[in-house]
Formats: structure tokens, sequence, C-alpha cells
């Protein structure tokens, strides 16, 4: 006899097939919803359908947007000859924080990891050869996550680019801004060293 | 210039609003979401919809039930002179997973916290008094959290029901299975000491 109503635990499914939600985590959400009133329970509903009937990729750099070119490809303020790779659509918003970059981005949509069996074909690489091939890119910013998986991207597109004769480059790591020699762990102590700068 | 779509904003406003998710935290269950198919989707949202549509709370019990009363109120086989006092429809839950307790609920919706301004009129404390009252109840055991709040709450209703003559029980508090003296808070250890029993 289960617990609580089968619709409940319908949704519970639902809740814990989201990344980082586990069951327990995705329970508490939905007993939070049951209390709150239908409205803005529908209302959640109907905002999850209209994101996702709303939401495409952009044909240029393949970030999540509402028509088929995103506001930042479509800007004509930014340098179009650079392009940022990053792997997913929430790095786009934290170079975006920085506000000091200006030039476009390019959204894979996850990283190649022969461990996890992600192959170059579940990243969309090929639309940024297409892109790189239309000429007029300078700089390709790869700016994947400084790890195993995320350095094993950001090389192998550095090969796939060679032919092409762009400047291919990687964002720096080091120690964190605020962050302390003490507690760094040893790669990123290395990767300082590795890429130290004359004063 | 909004960096996503408007209606991708407005989705992670409602994640945001569930508790124990952060707005970047939000963002990322909202990409995620972004990438599943639209039937998908559709699915979650229709679950939800389903849900809060499906749930009502439990004449008796107060805890989260899709007839007017919830299976186990509705259960001949367990003890209905026996209730257990519960801050939130997950604590029966937890309760249930030690398959001994045969007893029937009372979940209370919350907890009082003069700190978080909840007065005894935002639990069911009403309903529990009216159960009591009714008659045939011979304990009632508060397993509100050992915290300072869960602590209030079990002492205010210890208080209330003192007149209906009913045996009122708390639940011990000590060191966790598995868990070390050595690692213990200070408040775990003077309630382990506190109840102590003779060996």
């Amino acid at each position: 006899m289960p617990l609580f109503p089968q619709s409940v635990e319908e949704l519970t499914d639902h809740f814990a097939r989201l990344p980082g939600i586990g069951r327990k985590g995705a329970a508490r959400l939905v007993f939070h919803l049951m209390e709150q009133n239908a409205e803005d329970v529908r209302a959640f509903a109907g905002a999850m359908i209209a994101a996702r009937e709303n939401t495409v990729f952009c044909q240029e750099c393949q970030n999540i947007s509402s028509g088929a070119v995103c506001p930042i490809c479509k800007d004509e303020e930014r340098d179009h000859s650079v392009l940022c790779v990053v792997a997913e659509p929430r790095d786009v918003a934290a170079v975006e924080r920085c506000r000091e970059y200006k030039g476009l981005y390019h959204v894979l949509h996850g990283v190649i990891s022969p461990t996890r069996h992600k192959s170059p074909d579940d990243v969309r690489l090929k639309e940024l050869l297409e892109r790189v091939e239309r000429g007029g890119i300078s700089e390709v910013i790869l700016a994947t996550n400084p790890d195993t998986d995320g350095d094993t991207t950001a090389l192998y597109i550095a090969r796939l680019l060679r032919p092409f004769g762009v400047r291919v480059t990687r964002l720096a790591y080091g120690l964190p801004m605020g962050g302390h020699v003490e507690y760094a762990d040893e790669m990123t102590i290395l990767r300082a060293l590795d890429g130290r700068r004359e004063l």
C-alpha cells in the first residue's frame, strides 16, 4: 500500500530525474508544492510548458534562445570574430557576469568524456566547425572547466581547429582571487606554477 | 537586455521559490529541462497539476491524501488509540520506514516558532485537540525535531493535552546509531546523558 497518493509519487519521480535532486529532496519539493494554493501550482506548470515551447537553440551559438538567433549573436556591437566555447548555457551567464567579454559564444551542451561515454558526436562540435569554416573568426577561446573532461574537450577542439589557422586559446587556471595557497589543492597549485608570469 | 528568454527567467523564478533551491540551482534545473524533449516537459507539468488537484489533507491526520481519509487512518489493523505527532508529511514517511510503529499519525504542517513568527494557530493543532477530545486515544507521541522549535512545539502540545489525561511521550534523543561520542555535538551528548538508562 503506497503511503502517499499515486499522483504525488509520480510528481516525485519527475523531480527526482532533475540533476542533483535525490529521491528525498524530490519528495520535499513535492510536499512543499502540495501545500501551495492550486493556482500557484498551475502557474508553475504553465511556466514550465511555456519556457520549453518558446525555447529553441540559437542557430549560431547553440545557446538557449527565444528566437532563431539569440540576442548576443544578433548584437552588432559585439566582436563577431571571437568565440568563447563553453560547455553549458549557465557558463555563458557566468562569463557575461564579468561584463568584460565582448565576443560571441558557442555552447557545446556537454563535454567529451570517455569515462561517461560522451563522444565528440554528443556535443555541438559540428556546429562550431561550421562557424569557423564560414570564416571571419580570428580567435576561439576554450572555456571548458579545468577538470579531466573539460581538458580533454579543449585539447580535442584545439586539434580540430588547427587546420583553420585561427588562434585557439584556453582560459588561464590558477589560484582563485581571494584564495589561499595553503588551502589550494595540488592540481590548482600545479596549474598556477605552470601559468606563472614575469613580474 | 536579458541574457535568456523571458519565459526561461519566469520558470527560474518558480523553481527558485522552492525550499532549498537558490537562483543558480534553479537556473541549472531550467537549463536541464530546456534540453529535454517537449513531451517529457509537458508530462512533468501535467504531473504537477494532477498531483496538486488530486491531493487533499486527510480529515483525520492532516497528512496529504488522495481521499478524504488517508490509507493509514482507514487501516483497521493499525492501533487507533496511539497518535504520533509529526511536523511534516515527510516525517510520516521516515517513521513508516522503520516498519515498527503501528499507530496513527497527526501532521502539524509546521512547528510553533516565536523567532519565525509561527504561532500555535499556524499549525494544525486544533484538529489534534478535536481528535483527542473525541476520546479513544490512550497515547500521543510527540515526534517533532530535537531543536528549539521542535522542543517548543512538543512542550506546548504536552501542556495542552494534560487536561485530557492521555499519556504524552516524546521520542528519545541521544547518540544516533553508528555515531561517535567524539564527534557528537554538546547538545546531543547532553541529551544522551539526560536520557541514560540502567544497564
